[in-house]
């Protein structure tokens, strides 16, 4: 049984509660929702000012120059590199990670030029599975076959036809995390190329790309990253595969020599050839500032306090009587999963607008999902308590019934 | 001879000269480069303050309902949709210029089963001409022929193997305008569907789209419509072409139901299907806020003002006898260009690095032009003849062969 004096000690032995001050936090709110929007840090918020009011106000269009925004999307991918195991010169922050993963899909199936297979596992984002689809219209089936399974046959799905896999490190729905080194090495011993989707992975635990010899990465900057709702994303590709890079977004900041304006297009021989078209330099400069926050943190102690605040979270859920019929989807050792944890309830969708309602953000996925993100900068041990008292409060008292909370919003 | 009390009674009738306290303009600055990134609308400006302190900061995931920012896509459409004659369900912003230009490209061409060239002029901006390599290495060169000529030889380079013709309304260094209603017409008489991009135009002159019978179009938020440094691009697409759209990046945001996170992508069945993946949400509120600025002007009164801003300038370069040097390139008279003008110098880059450092900002285009662009809100005519004046003394006592005007620097 936890009690809450061993919360108070454990707040104040919490090597990172330091850094809950780099935030601008709302009142009154337990924030569990990291994983789909992150909090806003101070310096991002200060930035946008910077960079709206006086590098676009004031200096205009020198501003390329002087305010070295030609430079933010190298900039900002050296920042996330050292977050996820990159040695410099193989990430870049640009567009979306759906256009992201179609650059590299494209790229991947082209230098597997005898295979045409992509597998992936049916509970993958669907953003991500929809963009094989895409690719499959464009290229015609003949070109791309898309393979699905379970998350637990991905090994023995893999065979020597298939061209590319394609996994989300930390499954979004159940925070199952897989084994990028083993299944990577599996893949290449197969002639597969992989590409991981980092998402629900990067600014949260550690992450070795070049370590597991990954080929191709994407991921996301507005989750654990907190660059801003919609921040640009970020992509990378393994230093041996640059001599073969060429991918079909061929926009001129990926030109080799981008400022000459040739009427011919020679891609880049390096990681910034996956840029397109000019990238959106306000959205781009609050991200390069959110990132500061990372500057002085261990991804270790990020990982132990993540497993920590999950860890309090589901222990006092299975303590509480009142919520016994909430039934952990995720896998119960922390070291299987990520920063999350989701409960499954038939009535998932009321219960979550009830705790929003009473100041806890959860969030909610469809069927009967209640998800709850545990980003380890901004959150407090102490928070995780009162996220679960409200929680028991709703649960007791059966609040989520009153009929506010039945009618779904247009985003859920 | 134009004289300063010409000029000044110019001013004083100008129908417009009330919106330039609508923007946040620089001290002592004559900008002329509003054609390649619009001046702060204070309203963008307020904004940007709005969408990340209270937005973000405070009301963080809830915002997507409660601040609308899952509609912001189709309410900027709309609020373009207005500038270039597109009746509603049309237009929609998203992504950047060469990314849209990407998906309607393999739109077009895959509407065109038996066709496989795309026609474009040699002098479109290269950053368009490079989209058109990218999808020729996707596809291959059987499915992609690319065929450029000369702008003169639009008309006699369409034949009936012509897929899609794309061409820039407004050339990027001449300012020449193409007559949209003649080539579009011209290309339809011969089965040729027709892309135009916008980027020089949008914003500054009266287009009609649907009145034209354009096929698609795409165009850029960052400059006439004053979006902020890379904002957000837009993309029309007739709505007689809706039913036959499947674009390749098919991201989870143009599926039919977005929110139901379907395994299986389902096309949305209008202009939203464009969308790919989340949208950087602040750049994008302050394109929508920027917008704010056309809802009181008649689009008729701008082009006069860009032409008459325009027109004022050449007819003072032509008077100065110290201008002599300076070769016009755009088209004499104003109703064949946009609202720009290009003199050749071969100086041009020390010329202009010393008019910016006189506190009036033009631009440089590779190897030997100065443009000047002449946006019609922010701008006085009383600025031209500053602007002219300045440039005078500059040529007049040699100035810009001062040595620190010789030094490119990395963004020309």
């Amino acid at each position: 049984m936890i009690e809450q004096d061993q919360i108070e000690a454990q707040e104040r032995s919490d090597p990172l509660a330091r850094k809950r001050h780099e935030f601008d936090l709302p009142a009154n709110t337990v924030y569990l929702d990291g994983n789909s929007l992150g909090c806003l840090p101070i310096a991002a918020r200060e930035r946008a000012r910077e960079v709206v009011e006086t590098q676009w106000g004031r200096d205009l269009i020198k501003s390329w120059n002087k305010h070295n925004w030609i430079d933010l999307p190298v900039q900002i991918g050296e920042k996330i590199a050292r977050l996820i195991g990159a040695a410099p010169g193989q990430t870049i922050c640009c567009d979306s990670t759906s256009v992201n993963l179609f650059k590299l899909l494209s790229v991947a199936l082209k230098m597997q030029s005898e295979r045409c297979i992509i597998l992936s596992v049916q509970d993958n984002f669907p953003s991500d599975l929809y963009m094989l689809e895409g690719l499959r219209h464009q290229l015609g089936s003949d070109a791309v076959q898309i393979k699905l399974c379970a998350e637990e046959e991905i090994e023995s799905a893999m065979h020597e036809k298939v061209a590319v896999l394609m996994l989300t490190q930390v499954n979004f729905r159940t925070g199952r995390l897989l084994d990028m080194q083993r299944l990577t090495e599996r893949a290449h011993a197969l002639g597969i190329l992989v590409i991981w989707d980092l998402a629900h992975s990067a600014g949260v635990l550690p992450i070795e790309l070049d370590g597991c010899h990954v080929d191709f990465a994407v991921g996301c900057g507005y989750k654990y990253l907190n660059g801003g709702p919609g921040a640009p994303a970020f992509a990378y590709v393994a230093k041996r595969h640059h001599q073969h890079l060429h991918q079909p977004l061929s926009g001129w900041m990926g030109h080799a020599a981008p400022f000459e304006f040739d009427a011919q297009y020679a891609p880049a021989k390096n990681i910034t050839q996956l840029l397109v078209g000019t990238p959106p330099v306000i959205s781009m400069s609050v991200l390069d500032a959110a990132l500061e926050v990372y500057r002085d943190v261990d991804i270790k102690q990020l990982r132990d306090k993540a497993y920590g605040l999950s860890e309090l979270f589901r222990t006092l859920v299975e303590q509480s009587p009142y919520l016994r019929d909430l039934q952990l989807l995720s896998p119960p050792q922390p070291q299987q999963r990520g920063a999350q944890l989701a409960y499954r309830h038939p009535e998932a969708y009321a219960i979550c607008q009830a705790l929003i309602d009473h100041g806890v953000v959860a969030d909610f996925r469809a069927p009967d999902l209640l998800r709850l993100g545990f980003s380890p900068l901004p959150l407090r041990y102490i928070d995780i308590s009162t996220s679960v008292t409200v929680l028991t409060e709703i649960m007791r008292n059966e609040r989520w019934r009153e009929p506010q909370y039945a009618t779904r919003s247009k985003v859920t």
